[in-house]
């Protein structure tokens, strides 16, 4: 079986997608993280959900629990403007983690190997420049579990 | 909003069971990790989903792309067979990623905290040695996006 059969539909945003449209398809979609591609349509990094949960609260506190304790109830408002004015690009963190690229012929031993060695949660699929889609972890848990799991 | 009213069931293993379960587990939950207890009931690691993944192919394939090719097919029975061998312990890379722990009276923004910090698509939310649920960064961002997403 080849990366092209396995790969499947996913959400892809824009680096220039702004967060608050790539956290509403996290939130929705119950993904482990986003593919983010550039204007040219080439796949740019791997968005994880915990990154964007990032920006949920303010800088000062994420390193200091005592101060996420006082801090009380996050005000949603605030949250959608701040989320609405960054873009996709502005959450990922640096250096952005490497997003695991292969080709439609690409055997699964080669989707598992790569996925393995960039510990990535999924991988894309690219035909040319052209993403024919994505495999995550349990996908491909399932094809080679197969009729055995 | 605080920590118990957002938890949600989730699937968590033992340290011992085994690989072949969590594989299982993984691949039909369409999880992005497992949670990982001892053997006390105490939470002890996130099992990455690219973590298992990394165990469907032999150590000398991982970092040498070139051999992953020449590979071919994957035997699935042997790699049942030796799924079922191993148990999650043997999975776990080492440092194993942490584990956000919370209580069930924090608040959102601890949890978004600490998931951030650690980098972590999941915490868990333990009320003394129970655990009550587990929290994922899709979960928490439906939360804290509510009605406006």
């Amino acid at each position: 079986m080849h990366a092209a059969e396995i790969a499947e539909p996913y959400p892809i945003v824009l680096a220039t997608t702004s967060a608050l449209e790539a956290a509403r398809l996290l939130a929705h979609e119950q993904r482990p993280g986003l593919v983010v591609i550039g204007a040219d349509g080439s796949p740019v990094a791997v968005l994880p959900g915990s990154q964007v949960v990032r920006f949920l609260v303010p800088d000062y506190v994420q390193d200091d629990p005592a101060l996420a304790r006082v801090l009380g109830e996050l005000p949603t408002e605030q949250i959608v403007q701040r989320l609405a004015q960054l873009s996709v690009a502005a959450l990922l963190p640096s250096p952005a983690p490497e997003l695991p690229v292969l080709r439609p012929d690409d055997s699964v031993v080669e989707l598992a190997a790569v996925m393995a060695r960039l510990r990535s949660p999924l991988a894309v699929v690219m035909d040319g420049r052209t993403i024919v889609g994505v495999v995550t972890a349990a996908r491909l848990l399932r094809v080679v579990l197969g009729d055995a799991s």
